[in-house]
This record gives structure tokens, C-alpha cells and sequence, in this order.
């Protein structure tokens, strides 16, 4: 079911060269939704592009602190089967009977604290309170010429990219600037989800001595999944927000953004990136 | 309220240059959560860049298909004053008497249907059966050279850009290529609602005649809220997903990806772009 792409005809306008427009097919990043239940109670739907799906739902449930490893999963399948046709788009997930069911109250959502209302700092405090990895103290140092090749080696990585253009990919690499698994969506918080689920299901948790590297933007929520995976450093083509470089900031995690040819900023936790 | 940027301190690292990395101020996007509530009861959560958070409010419930105008709404105001301090993190909507309050229960979200789960088919005819505007016979029709030139129109007009790198923009232009309006926001989907809110406010929905360009790619929930204002024709950056492309197709919009420089993709009901 790697439905990671599709033709369609389209219209291929240049207006530096003359002549009619040519008509031919493109390849597009495939997107559906995804619908991932707990004990047959829907939880979330994400609109993703298919494939990966069982990582995907375990990294999502780890990131937000639903589950703690793969192993408070007991079942996780594609579609339970009672839809016709099967649209391969429901994950049905089974928890162990210890595993608190998820509270899908959206007053009580992990965003707001009845303390304080909903902010930043409240924002913060939730994340802090449910990672259960400390990675302020994660020895890993990164030379900035290592971090420096790794954008050119995700690009090579993306195959789906090539073929469509529209994907956003998130890298996993050693500290040592090997890619040890790269994982393609049209949601960015997916193609994360993807790379933490497969480390999960291989028991690589927590990622200590691993960097995280995004494709596009620095956000709270890619933070966020980081930290719950305890990932020391994370490094993102483009720019970060406040909301990520406080996070970042408080969890002691290293943030990398606008990681460019030669040029990088470094906002947090600096000494693990070496001249 | 405009905090839309905050600067921190960074490491700025240049490979290509001897001596050690500089530190200074960066400008950082600035990313909030906003809690959006409806008669008090908690509807959505979303991050985005604080500013023009009722136009926020009132795209984000429209395209959403929960109000069908700005008059739907009695009141809308930031934060009620529960909270203290007060963040600025909240706004409480009422909405009129006649409007059915929104359903918050996830099983029967926007894109699933019971006979036939989830699926992108569904996602599609649940789109079609909220949309009140019928885009098909807009007879709108735009020159590919007045296209080309709107990035470059869009991008001179991203102020926060400018400071922060980290924003993306939505504006909405005449068929002519002037701009009406530009949102910029760490989500895309924000800047967005906060264009479609904007317009809604200002009596003019729906949108017949103009045309919505976005910084990034074309996804289907961005191609739902463009049909759900009634916007013949999206234009993107970069590439759409096959969701978008579909849902463009069904609606009779004029998809466009890929908008960049003399060139350009035409997806779907390409008699609106004129070469």
C-alpha cells in the first residue's frame, strides 16, 4: 500500500519559451487521512501520505504522551476491517491494560493547564511534565561541518521528493553525520511521528547521541517531539519560532535552524556544536 | 498585541569564514497557542503567530463549515479575563441563536463519514456538502503572466519575513494581480483563516473574482478553506498533494503549483489561466 505518489495530467506553462503550453502528467505527493482509534474510540485524524502508518500512530501516541515505548502497544493494524471497501486509512491501536486511556476532551487537552489559561509557558510546562527522557545532559558534541553535510545527504535520501517535489522529510543521524532512517510526508509532524515510531518499534528509545534533521521550519510541535524522544539535538533547514527555541531552551535540547551551505544559527544549548 | 517576532540570542556559525562564530540577536517568529472556544466550551487549539486572532477565529469556524458568515458570530473577543495574567491566548466566541454549536466529538469530525470510514473520497464529498459557494462557473480568468508576477508582489509585501525568515504568507489578490490582503503566520493554515476571517468581517465572501496565493504547497485543508470562501483559483509555491488536486477538481477550482519565476503547473479547470 505505498501509495507515496500519483500522475495526473496538468497543464506546464514556461513563458520563456514560445508556443502553447505543454500538456503532461505530473507526480504528486500523495495525501489521505489518516484515522488513528484507541479501543475503537477515534483519537486524531492527520492528513498524511500513506505508508509507514503503524510508526506513524506509535510515534504520534509517544509524542504526546499517550504511550512510554512501543511495548504499551499490544495491537496496532490498518483498518479493523468493518469499512467496505478497506481503505487502509484507520490504524486500530490496542494499549495494555495498565495504559491509561487517552483523554480526548479537548478542554483537557496538552496545551492547556487550568492554572494559567492557555500560553507558551503553560505550553512548555505540559511538555516538561510528560517527557519522561532528560536530554539536557546528553554528552553528544556535533562538529558544525558535520551538521553542515547533512541537508545535501536527506535531499539525496528523498526519493519521493524527486518524483513530486512536495514532501517534507525528517532525518534521523548519528553524531557522527550517518543517516540512520529518513522518512517522507506532506505533514512535516508526520514524517517526524514516522521517524520516532520506527525507533520506538526497534527499541532505540531514548535517542540519545542521535540528531533530528527537518526539511523545512523549526516549530513547537517538532520540539516537542524531539524532547519526548529524547533526542539531544535538533536541526532544521529553515527557521525556528520563540515557542521552539524556548522549549528547546528548557529541555537543554541543542537547536539548529537555517542549517545552509556553510552557515547555521545555533539558538540553544550551544556547546554541543564545535567549530 | 502584535508580538509577532521576539529576538534572542544565537551562534551564528559561517564555515566559509576564519575567526570564531559571531553571537548576536536573531528574530525569531513568534509562535502562541490560541485556544478558540464557543459558548465557552473548548472547540480547537492551534498554534499560530499572534495578531488579527479574531480574523483567525472567524476563517478558521468558517471553513470549518460551523458558521456560514462573520454575523454567525454575536461576539468574539480575546480572553474573557478569567485568567490571570491575562495571555491573550483565548478567544471566546457566541454565536447567534439560530447557528447549531459545533460538534466537538472526534468520531464525527470533518472527515469522517459512517458509511464509508475515512478516506479521501470522503474527505472530498464532506467538503462538498459544507461548501455553500459554487466556484465552478466563476468566470474568472487571469493571464499566466499576471500569475508570474505575484510571488515577487507577495514577498516584498511579508514584513515579518523580513525579520524572521520564519513566516508563511497567504494573500489574496484581484484578477488584475493587485493585492487585497496579506496574512503572514508560522502555520499556513492560520494565515489562511486569517485572510478568509478578514474578508468575512469585511462583507466580502464570497470570493468571486480573486485569487489566493500561498508561500507554501497546496495541501487539502488549504484548498478546502479556499473553496469554503468561494476562491475560483489557489496558487502555491511549491507543490500541491493529490488530495488538493482532487478536491480542486471536484469543486471546478483552478489549482496552480509551483508558481515560480516564468513557469508554472496548471492542475485543474486550466481555462482560467490564459498564456
Amino acid at each position: 500500500m505505498a501509495r507515496t505518489s500519483t500522475r495526473r495530467p496538468v497543464v506546464k506553462i514556461n513563458l520563456n519559451m514560445a508556443g502553447a503550453p505543454r500538456r503532461g502528467p505530473d507526480e504528486l505527493a500523495a495525501e489521505e487521512p489518516l484515522e488513528i482509534r484507541v479501543r475503537k474510540r477515534p483519537l486524531a485524524v492527520t492528513m498524511r501520505t500513506p505508508g509507514q502508518d503503524i510508526d506513524l500512530t506509535i510515534g504520534f501516541l509517544l509524542s504526546e504522551g499517550i504511550i512510554s515505548s512501543a511495548e504499551d502497544v499490544v495491537t496496532a493494524q490498518l483498518c479493523a476491517g468493518t469499512d467496505t471497501p478497506n481503505t487502509y486509512n484507520v490504524v486500530d491501536v490496542t494499549l495494555g491494560a495498565d495504559v491509561p486511556p487517552p483523554v480526548t476532551d479537548p478542554s483537557r487537552n496538552f496545551y492547556t493547564t487550568s492554572s494559567c489559561g492557555v500560553c507558551g509557558k503553560a505550553s512548555i510546562d505540559a511538555v516538561r511534565t510528560r517527557s519522561q527522557f532528560d536530554v539536557s545532559g546528553d554528552p553528544t558534541v556535533v562538529p558544525a561541518g558535520t551538521l553542515a553535510a547533512l541537508p545535501d545527504l536527506l535531499r539525496a535520501a528523498q526519493r519521493t521528493f524527486d518524483r513530486t517535489g512536495g514532501l517534507h522529510a525528517a532525518g534521523l543521524f548519528t553524531a557522527a553525520g550517518e543517516l540512520v532512517v529518513l522518512r517522507e510526508d506532506v505533514g512535516r509532524h508526520n514524517a517526524v511521528d514516522k521517524v520516532i515510531g520506527w525507533a520506538a518499534r526497534e527499541g532505540r528509545l531514548p535517542l540519545t547521541g542521535h540528531l533530528l534533521l527537518v526539511s523545512g521550519r523549526a516549530s513547537f510541535e517538532l520540539t516537542q517531539k524531539a524532547w519526548m524522544a529524547g533526542i539531544p539535538l535538533l536541526a532544521a533547514v529553515s527557521a525556528p519560532s520563540t515557542l521552539a527555541a524556548e522549549l528547546a531552551d528548557e529541555a537543554g535540547m541543542t537547536l539548529v535552524g537555517f542549517l545552509r551551505g556553510a552557515t547555521m544559527n545555533v539558538y540553544t544549548a550551544t556547546h554541543r556544536v564545535t567549530v
